[in-house]
C-alpha cells in the first residue's frame, strides 16, 4: 500500500486522449438505411444530385392561370376564365393553359405550361366551369420554382453532422436511400472485485450488488457506444487479463484501479501495454488510469461508484463519444446559478461537487462522499472547480453542468 | 376545394389532446432490466428494502484501529500498533481489534469489530508487523456508516422520473434487478398521396419522394415512442380507411389533411369516429386536424414537410411524449437571442419562424414555404410568434428553441 508518487493534471489527460484518438477522416464509416439516421453522425458531406423540386408547383389549391388575366380583379370587378382541366399532385395537365383559361390546381401539383401563377381559391368564386378572380396575382404568385429548396450541387449536409430527423427528411427528398455515418465504438465493460455480487442481487453479509456496470452501460449508450459488459471478475492477474483483450475498441475497467496490492489492472496494463495517466489530480476519482494494450483504448475506473461516474464523464466518455465522431463536450447543458453555501477545495485539484437546484440557486449536497451514489441522484447537476481554485464562496455565481 | 369555415387556436387543440390523454397512473408499466432502464421512464416509486451499505466499511487504504490510541500522533512522535491481520472487500477479518493493534484495509472492505476509525496509509510508516501512526484520527473518521447512502425506507426514485444512467447503479445497489417503467406508446406513420415515391427514391418527372415518413420515425423515436411505417398510401378511401385501423396507440397521417375534395381522412375520421380539431390559426401547418377512432388517437398532418414537422411538434409529439410518462413540453433547449431583423406575424395566428443563430443573434430564414424543409436543416432553431403579437421587431429579444 502506498499512494500515487505524483498525479497528473485533468488537462494532461484531456492531452493524452486527445493524442491517440483518431482523426474524423480516419474513423470507420457504415451505410445506413433512412429510418435509422437520425442521432447517427454523417461520415461524408452530402451533395445534392438533383433539383427540388424538379419542376414548377403549386403552393396553394386554386386555379392555375396567367397572370396578366387577372390584373384589375376584386370582388366587385370578377374576371371570368374557362376552367379547362385540373392538375393533381403528381398529375399534370395534359394541355397548354391559353389565354382565357384556368386549369384547377391542388397544392404540390405541377404548374400546367401557359400557367404562369396560381389563383388560390379564397380569391374566385366557380359558376359551373367557368371561375371568377376576385384578387390579382403577380407572376410567379403562389409557385415554387424549379431548385427553390435545394439546387442541383448544393453541400446539403456536412460530415461530422449528427442527423436531426428534418435531415433525414432532406436526405430522402433527394434520393438519398442510405447515407455513410460513422460506426459506433464498441466498449467493453469489465467489472472487478471480489466483494461484488452482480447487478440487482439483494446485498448479503459483507458483499455488494454491482452499481457501475447498469451504470455503465447507460452512460456508454447516452454517448453514442455500443456496450456490453460480462460477468463480475474476480481480482486475479490472468482472469483481468483474459478480460482486457475483449475483442473492442475500448475496454472500460471499474474497481482495482489505485495502487493497492490487489490493484492488478494497472500492472497488467503497464506490462503488457501502455500505462499512460495512473493518478489524477481530482476529487473524487483521483485512482483513475488510462492507456493502451493492442489497439484498444483503456480506461481504469475506480470502484467507488461517484468516482467511476466522474471518471467516465471526464475521459471515458470523451474518448466515446469522440469515436462516434461527436463532440467532445459534456452532453450536459450548462446553466449559471448562484452557490448557496460555499464550495472548499484545494489549489492544485479538480473538484466534482454535486448541487441541488432551486430555481437558479445551487445548494451543495453535504454528503461528499465517493461512495454516496444516491448524491447523483439526489443532485441536479455537478459543479467542477478548477485547480487554480481555492473553491467558490457562498453567493458566487458557477456554471452548473445539469444531469 | 374551400377553405376552413373557422381555424381552431393552438391552445384549444393542446386543450383537446390534454382532455384525452390518460391520467399517468393509467398508463401500462413493463418490467425492465437493469441494463435496459435507463431513458425509461419509472411507472412507480421506488422505496429501498435495505440499508446500503449494510455493514460499517472503510473509505481508505490503511489501517483499522481505536481511534483513541493514535491521539497525539505525529511525524515526530509515532505511535506503534502492531498490525494483526488484513481486511478485503468482502472479507472481514475474523477476530476484534484490540488495544495496541491494527489490522490493514482496504476502501470498501468491512470495519472489523473493535475498530472505530481507519487511518489512511499516508499517516503511517511500517516496519514488519509494526504501523507506526503519523498522525492521530478521530472515531469514525474514514468510516462509511451502515444506511450512509441509502437507509432502509428512503423513497429513492419518484414515479415519473426519466431514469438517468446513475439512478439504474442506484437501483442496483438496493437490491432492484428489473424496475417498472412505462410502455412506450406504439406509433403507426401513415404516409398518403399519389405523386409520392417511396422515401430515397430519386425523384422522377412530377413524382417527389417521400420526406416525411423517415422523418416522423426519428420525431417518433426521440419522444420515446415505437414507430413503425408501412408503404405509401394512395389517395383512396377503402386504403386509408384500412390504414387507419393499424393496432397502435397513436396514428399519424401525413398528406391530405386540408379540406381539398381529394382530402379523404378529415371525412373518414369525423364519419367513423371524432374529428375534434380541424384546421389550426397557425403557420405553417393550418391544415392540421386531431381526433379518435377506435381508441386511438389520430392526427391528421399536412404534407407539405416543413408543416408536418411544425404539427408534429406542436401536436403529436406533445401526446406521444405524454403517452410514454414523459413531459409535454418540447425537447427542445430554449436560449434567448436577439433578433437580426423583423418578424412579421398577423394577429389572431401563431407563426412558426425558422432562425440562424450567430452567437446571441437570431436571423430569420428568408425562404418562409411550408414545403422548404432545407430550411430547417439550414435553421439552428425557430421562434414562436404568438396569436396576440404582430410580430417582433429587429433588435427584440426572443426565445429560440433549438432543434
Amino acid at each position: 500500500m502506498r499512494g500515487f508518487a505524483q498525479r497528473s493534471t485533468v488537462e494532461a489527460a484531456w492531452a493524452w486522449i486527445d493524442s491517440v484518438l483518431p482523426r474524423f477522416e480516419e474513423l470507420r464509416s457504415e451505410s445506413v438505411d433512412l429510418d435509422h439516421l437520425a442521432g447517427r453522425v454523417l461520415a461524408r458531406d452530402i451533395v445534392s444530385a438533383i433539383d427540388v423540386p424538379g419542376f414548377a408547383r403549386s403552393m396553394m389549391d386554386g386555379f392555375a392561370v396567367r397572370a396578366e388575366e387577372t390584373y384589375g380583379a376584386t370582388l366587385y370587378n370578377r374576371l371570368p376564365l374557362r376552367i379547362v382541366g385540373t392538375c393533381y399532385p403528381g398529375v399534370p395537365h395534359s394541355g397548354t393553359v391559353s389565354p382565357g383559361e384556368a386549369v384547377r390546381i391542388m397544392t404540390g401539383a405541377p404548374l400546367p405550361t401557359g400557367a404562369d401563377a396560381v389563383l388560390p381559391v379564397e380569391s374566385t368564386e366557380t359558376d359551373g366551369d367557368i371561375v371568377y378572380a376576385t384578387d390579382q396575382v403577380s407572376i410567379g404568385k403562389h409557385v415554387g420554382q424549379v431548385g427553390e429548396d435545394i439546387r442541383t450541387g448544393t453541400l446539403v449536409l456536412t460530415a461530422g453532422r449528427e442527423l436531426r430527423p428534418q435531415d433525414v427528411g432532406v436526405l430522402s427528398s433527394i434520393g438519398v436511400g442510405k447515407a455513410p455515418v460513422i460506426v459506433p465504438p464498441s466498449v467493453r465493460i469489465v467489472i472487478t472485485g471480489n466483494e461484488l455480487l452482480p447487478a440487482g442481487t439483494t446485498p448479503e453479509g459483507y458483499r455488494i450488488a454491482d452499481a457501475n456496470g447498469p451504470m455503465l452501460m447507460g452512460l456508454v449508450r447516452r454517448d453514442g457506444g455500443v456496450a456490453t459488459r460480462s460477468d463480475i471478475v474476480c481480482d486475479d492477474p490472468h482472469a483481468l487479463e483474459q478480460a482486457l483483450c475483449a475483442p473492442d475498441d475500448v475496454i472500460l475497467v471499474s474497481g482495482g484501479s489505485s495502487v493497492g496490492q490487489e490493484d492488478y489492472v494497472p500492472k497488467l496494463l503497464a506490462e503488457r501495454g501502455e500505462l499512460a495517466i495512473h493518478g489524477i489530480a481530482m476529487r473524487p476519482s483521483s485512482p483513475t488510469g488510462m492507456g493502451r494494450l493492442k489497439g484498444r483504448l483503456v480506461f481504469l475506473l475506480p470502484g467507488n461508484p461517484v468516482s467511476c461516474l466522474c471518471a467516465y464523464d471526464f475521459f471515458a466518455g470523451r474518448a466515446i463519444r469522440a469515436l462516434g465522431g461527436r463532440s467532445k463536450d459534456w452532453p450536459y447543458r450548462r446553466v449559471r446559478a448562484v452557490l448557496l453555501r460555499k464550495l472548499v477545495s484545494t489549489v492544485g485539484r479538480v473538484d466534482y461537487a454535486r448541487v441541488r437546484l432551486d430555481g437558479n440557486a445551487a445548494e451543495p449536497l453535504a454528503i461528499g462522499g465517493a461512495s454516496i451514489l444516491s448524491s447523483t441522484t439526489r443532485a441536479d447537476g455537478f459543479v467542477v472547480v478548477p485547480a487554480d481554485s481555492e473553491g467558490y464562496a457562498a453567493g458566487a455565481d458557477v456554471d452548473v453542468w445539469l444531469y
